[in-house]
This record gives structure tokens, sequence and C-alpha cells, in this order.
């Protein structure tokens, strides 16, 4: 069986929906353990990230980058990091904020040289871009046009990312979980 | 009186509009001489460069970051770069993708990290975004959420970006102008 | 009077020797009045951030990005943000790691976009990389070759940065300080 | 057997030798093929990168980014894009420039988010830094502290990278064979 994690902060929920539609995602995939962790319950569970395939991680983007309680994960894992212990494992990432792009690039980025770190090996998200008339309609997928990851917009009344938006979170999670088995 | 370039590059057209509204902008602050240069006709316009108080750079962003065009422009600034002849200049940069994100963040900081090889000070855009319940409808300032820079969107089969876009291109003209008034 | 505030986090005091050396370059310049802010004693400094002409911000590289502590600061200026209340104030960066690049470029990408959500005016390193038969010399000034902001590299077993890094974020302070005075 | 193939630009000869070095390293495991190319040779060589396992590419890193006669490359690569030809194929990168950083971690950004357009899978150098009381020092490898790809660095007289630097080099190429093997 393959292992994999998704490791995510939310801070008023909407990360949450997008990192549920990561892990339904995994977990729609034979043969693959999914387990959906938020980073508040991490100290019980950083012997599932060290034995898991792939870690897919998510927080919102703040300030034009990762949420400050995703990131004291990302400083606790230094010691994982010393020991090069995730070298080789998968990983990918997600980023929720209010405004279309609203610099969740750079959020993904900062994802990915974190997982280089790591000395992991980084899945990208896989899908073309919604290239319709009605380019940014909230049921297309990928309809920000993103590359290295899954990016979410949620209106500032809403309590979700759009449908299309949590579509594009689920595609990536099954992106992975093939990918890992196909590796494994 | 203050001198203000807007250098640029477009491949099929959709550029040079959103590089036409910045200029348009620039142009409309008084007491302000503002010139609109493409890249192909910069072998006679390297002393116009030389004397702006502030140089807006824009280009479309082809598979991730700035155009080959455009980046042939910034090999070939080395000379000035060695002398540091544009330390202390003012910088900005605008981008266009078809897709609402496209990664053209990357290429807003491929220009911020090009000024700063330069000794240049970089004004950010400075608008607030879109914050309705209908982001990025296509008539909003900033309908996506830009910082760094401006960001334009255009549809497959159209010719220009949208109104918003452009809208939002000229404003940057208009705040590099003021704020190179209030400097000069 | 100009008012020049350098912000900065130190995990184990690596980072405050060189955020004392930008502070240090500031204060040497006539005219402007320092301030040196570490972000833990940030609850009785908002009001000094508020009225700053210019904001030099500074923390260490963690796992390829900004320390969570910082990044909780620029978390709570979300405030600021939203009234865009330090719109048009000048802003620079520096940061501290183990490793010559250690991903610092990263870190000062981060802090030149966080600056650019508040609609601040980036003042980059300007200075000329080492460029000798001993490139990387520990005291040259900008020995590893940065341009947004200043870089500086500890050794596991010291207790502060190269002499030449900590020139280097001294005569940032002084640039900053210049900037602002010429601008005010 | 699986096939990698090694794409660069080199402007003055530093980046060959830089590639070159990466090659040995594909070449020197069992059950690889391995392909140097240059991007002036491309023309007759688009069927080898479509049959490719993996892609290593590389080039130096100019005025903050990757070389324009490179970005050409990425370009013209589009019609692949478009089709998602590359889709799942492993990708890695590396480049060169005069000085220790040289915001050379933009040109990996620039490498790794052009891969992900692609729906590539990014590689990681996968090797620790330098972290001796020498740090920096020649003949080590990784003395920079880069991860999501390898670095070097070129005195302005000389005609390679350091010793270190083509061994970090020739690692990368070592580990993607690797990989690429097992994922097969």
């Amino acid at each position: 069986m393959s292992n994999i994690v998704t490791l995510y902060h939310s801070g008023y929920g909407h990360t949450q929906h997008q990192a549920e539609a990561v892990h339904e995602g995994v977990r729609s995939v034979k043969g693959v353990t999914a387990q959906l962790i938020k980073v508040e319950d991490l100290e019980s569970h950083w012997d599932d990230l060290d034995k898991a395939d792939a870690i897919i991680f998510g927080a919102p983007t703040y300030m034009g980058s990762l949420s400050a309680k995703f990131k004291e994960f990302m400083e606790a894992s230094s010691k994982r990091w010393y020991e090069q212990k995730w070298k080789d494992k998968y990983a990918a990432g997600f980023s929720n904020s209010q405004s279309l792009s609203g610099d969740k690039l750079n959020s993904l980025v900062q994802l990915t040289i974190f997982a280089a770190q790591h000395g992991m090996i980084w899945i990208s998200l896989g899908q073309m871009p919604d290239a319709s008339n009605s380019i940014g309609a909230k049921d297309h997928t990928n309809r920000v046009g993103s590359y290295l990851g899954a990016m979410a917009q949620s209106d500032p009344d809403s309590k979700a990312p759009s449908g299309g938006d949590l579509e594009t979170a689920r595609l990536l999670g099954v992106r992975v979980a093939e990918i890992v088995l196909k590796g494994n």
C-alpha cells in the first residue's frame, strides 16, 4: 500500500475545504492509504509523515506567503531535514486566498523550495488551464492558470472556494496518488 | 521636467495595448515627459533610457516567464549594469498572458530582480484588489489581486486585455509619474 | 527629520548583528532619526512603524523562507494593509542563514512582495558584487552577489556573520537613509 | 533502457562544463542512455526530447534569470506544452554565474515553473550543503547551499566552474538517473 498524507493549515476554514478535496482525490485511488492531518494536530503524527510516500502541503496565503502557523511546521521539520529523512518522497502543494492571483504563486514557490530542501520530488498540478471564452468561470478547473500546484480563491463572504477550485484540488490528489502508485 | 520611459515587448499586440495604457497614464500627469519605446526599436533609444528618471518595463509571459525577446534587451543592458548607470532610477513593471494567474507573478519577480541588479528603486502597483462579490469581473481594476506590478489577461480570441486590466495599467503609469515628480 | 525603522527577528543572535549593522548605517546619516525594533517588542511600536518614512525588514531564512516569528508580524500588519496605511513608504530588506545562498533570495522576494502588498517602494541593495579573484572572501562587501537586499552568512559555530556581510548591511542602512532624505 | 537528455545553453563555455559534468553523471549509471544536447542544435533533436524519460535543463544566469537563448527554446516548446506531450516526465536543472548567489535561485525557480507548465515532475538537488568551517571552499560539493538544482560559480578569468561545483553537477546527473531507473 502506498501512503499519502495531506498536511494543511486553515485559518478560517477555506483551505480546509481545499485540503479535504485533495484528500478525497487521494482516497479515491485504489491501493492508496490516505491521511488528512492539520498542523495543529501534528505532534502525534510526525511518524505518519516519516512513513508517507508523498506529502501534499497546503496553507492559506496571507500577505503574499504561507501562513505563519504553517511556517512553524516547516521549521519544526528541520530535524528531519538535517537527517534528510524525507529524501526522495514525493511532494505537492496548494494554497487559497481571497484574490484570484493574490501572490499565491509565491506560496507555491515557497513550498517547492521547502520540499527541495528536504530532497523531495515535486509533482506539478498537471492540469491545462481554462482556455474558454469564459475564463475564470467558477465551475472550471484550473480557472486561474496555475501549474506548480493547486490554487483556490474564496469570496470574502463565502465559506469555501468555488466548485471548480475544489475539483482542481481533488484532481491534484488523484494525480499524486497515481504517480506514487506507478513509482512504488 | 521628469522623464519616464515605458519600454515593452509585445508578441501579438496584447501587451502593446497594456503598454499604451501605462504610457497614457504617465502622459496624463503634468510635468512629465513620457516616451513609449518597443524593444525592437531600442537601438536608437539607449540614450533615452539613460536619461530617464523612471523606466516601466513590460512584456508578455510565455511559458512562465518574460519573453525571450525582452530578455535580449535585459542582457544588452549589462553594459549599463556594469557601470551601474541606472542606479537610483525608479522602475515598475507589467505583464500580460492568456490566463488569470498564468505564472505572471514570476515575470514580475524577474523584472524586480532585474531592476535591483541595476540598483533601481521599485514602485509597486499600489492598487487594492477587487474585493467585491464579482471578483474577477472584467471591468474591475486589479481584478486578479496583483501587487508587484500590473497584470493583464487577454482571451485567446481577443485583441486586447479587458477594460479593467487596461485601466489598471493606466493607473500604474499615473502612480509612477506622481512618485517620480515628488522625488525629483 | 526623516524617520527610519529597522524591524527584525533574530532566532540565535546572528540576524541581530546584521540588524544592528543596518541600524548603525542609518544612524550615521545626518538628518535621520533611526530606530531598531525587534518583532518581539512590536506591541508598543506600531505607531513608530506608522510614522516611519522607511522600514527595513530583516529575518533569518529557515527552511528556505522567512522565520515564522517574522511572518507573524507580517500577518499582524494586515490591518495596516487593509487601509493601505504604509502606502508610498520606502522598504528594504535583509536575511541571514548558514549557507552562502541557502535560498535567501526567496526570503528577499518574500519581503519584496510583502512590501508591495503594502504599496511600498522597494530600495535595492545597490552594491556591485565582489568581482575579484577571491570571490566570497569574508571581508568583501556583497561577496555572494545579492541585489534585492543584504545577505549574510554565519558559520555554524560563530556568533555573527562575517565582517564583510556586516559592512554590506551597514551600507544598506546608509543607502536607505540617503534615498529617504533625497525624497523627503 | 531509460533515456535522459541534458539540454543546455552556454554563452562562454562555463555552463557547458557544468552540463558535461551532469551528463557524465547520468552516463555513469548503468541502464541509462544519456544524451547531451545544446539548444543551438535542437532543431534536429526535438524527437529526442519527446522520447526522453527525463530532461535536465541548464543555462547561465544573465542579469538575474535564464539566458534569452535558452528562453527561446522554452518558448519553442509551447507546441509540446499545448498537447502536454512531456507530462509526467522527470525534470531537473542547473545554472552558472559569476557570483556565488548572483540570483541563480531565480533561474532555478524559472526552470521549475517551466517544467510545471509542461506537467513534469521536478527532482531536487538532494545534496546537503557544506557545513564545515570552510564554507564555500571551492572543492566542496553544494558549497553555496542550493536545493532546487545545481549552482556553479565561475571566476571572471576562469574557463570553468570550481571542481566542487562540477562534482555537484555530476552528482545531480547520477541522482536523476537513479530516480528515473527506480520509477521506470
